[in-house]
């Protein structure tokens, strides 16, 4: 009778949060995404159905219309529905529509924040998204929408705020971030990092400049950082964070 | 050996990672600031040294160069130290500086993100910080610094960006910042909200427009979260969240 919007975290199975795993553990029915790792859908309890609405770019979609008929029709035959989403499911997870959908049919939601790749993609790299005399901000944009659309977005109010910048499912856009970015006058010299799949064993950090972004392609999941703090990683010493989240990895298959 | 910085979440025991609470309870030494919640402190094992580096407004403060004196000496001479900080420690926790100083002295670093307060605390209040054809970005950004001084940040473009703007720690001034996005233009019709004491039991929101900010003292902490997403509470029901908090607070003495 409760839908409860959960973020899963950016990745690694430990970054999940402790409600969020009691969630899952009683859930009857857990609705998923495609960035959702497989450790995390482990901790669901057995008899739980699980409903994978992931939506592949290059595949199949589910469309929202059909994720919200879901998880209205879930959330009246069950109890503990727990509608699972990469990173929060308010920062671009269309969390805000699927809680007006629910409500609007009497179904009651409750919201489990969790950790955005926004801002642990930077810090799993060693980069502070706010740093004293460095940046005192940071904004949090995407770049999934066509470009070619109006995406709402002041990019020259953007290149103008000299902090860190930050964005989400922006490989494919890589060059027209920069294009935009350049035409608004921000500094060809502005460092970036690229950090593909997050918080993962798989992590891979690139740095670069404005200037260069998108000569490349840039790999999927990717958080690209743009600002000061992207050339100055306050820790160097990689090995001991992949270390980490591989022990993280295997605590997580014991649990 | 290693000094692990970690965020607590914003408030509620239950938004701590998984991660931060195995940390938490092999610790050695735990390191903790003042918006750390007593349940949280209470998962540390019963041995180890904790200590209170809270600086509170109105007394006595713990200066970042005697943290870090005391993060390299307890680094040095200790396995496992946990810095605990609310929120995550990258997001305004002056967790690059510690990072910094404890590497520059041959100490390894890790960080662990914890769910900041700027997603969490709208998210407790109903509110997304982003929603399809609303906001398609936000912005974060502190008002704890001296409004006399340069704060590096630019209020005409953030003004401008028409979209999501969420200040931490800025209680106390909340009319300067009302007079400074005013005076660079923004409408004083835009909505906010104010959410105090965000995923705790004592959490309460107070809405209002950008033209009253301020008007009314705001009590600390707060999150004042600015926009037309601080309108439109995507979930109506503020009951539920109470007793899942609460739920979730007498879980946290119980574990």
């Amino acid at each position: 009778m409760t839908v409860h919007l959960v973020g899963a975290g950016p990745g690694d199975p430990e970054l999940i949060t402790v409600k969020a795993l009691r969630l899952l553990s009683r859930a009857d029915v857990v609705v998923y995404d495609r960035l959702v790792s497989p450790e995390i859908l482990d901790m669901a309890a057995p008899w739980a159905e699980m409903i994978n609405v992931g939506k592949d770019p290059n595949g199949a979609r589910t469309t929202q219309d059909q994720i919200n008929a879901m998880l209205i029709d879930r959330g009246r035959r069950y109890e503990t529905v727990v509608r699972l989403k990469g990173g929060d499911p308010f920062v671009f997870g269309r969390g805000g529509e699927e809680a007006l959908a629910l409500e609007s049919h009497g179904i009651s939601v409750v919201v489990v924040p969790g950790i955005t790749s926004a801002i642990a993609g930077p810090a799993m790299a060693g980069i502070p998204v706010t740093h004293r005399n460095v940046s005192s901000a940071f904004t949090v944009v995407t770049a999934h929408e066509d470009p070619d659309k109006t995406d709402g977005l002041n990019w020259r109010a953007l290149a103008q705020l000299n902090t860190t910048l930050i964005v989400l499912m922006g490989a494919r856009r890589a060059a027209q971030i920069r294009d935009r970015l350049l035409s608004a006058g921000m500094d060809a010299a502005t460092p970036v990092a690229v950090v593909v799949s997050a918080s993962t064993p798989e992590q891979k950090v690139h740095r670069l400049t404005l200037a260069s972004l998108g000569d490349q392609p840039v790999p999927n999941p990717a958080v690209i950082v743009i600002g000061d703090v992207a050339a100055a990683p306050v820790i160097n010493n990689p090995t001991i964070r992949v270390l980490l989240t591989q022990d993280a990895l295997s605590q997580g298959r014991q649990a």
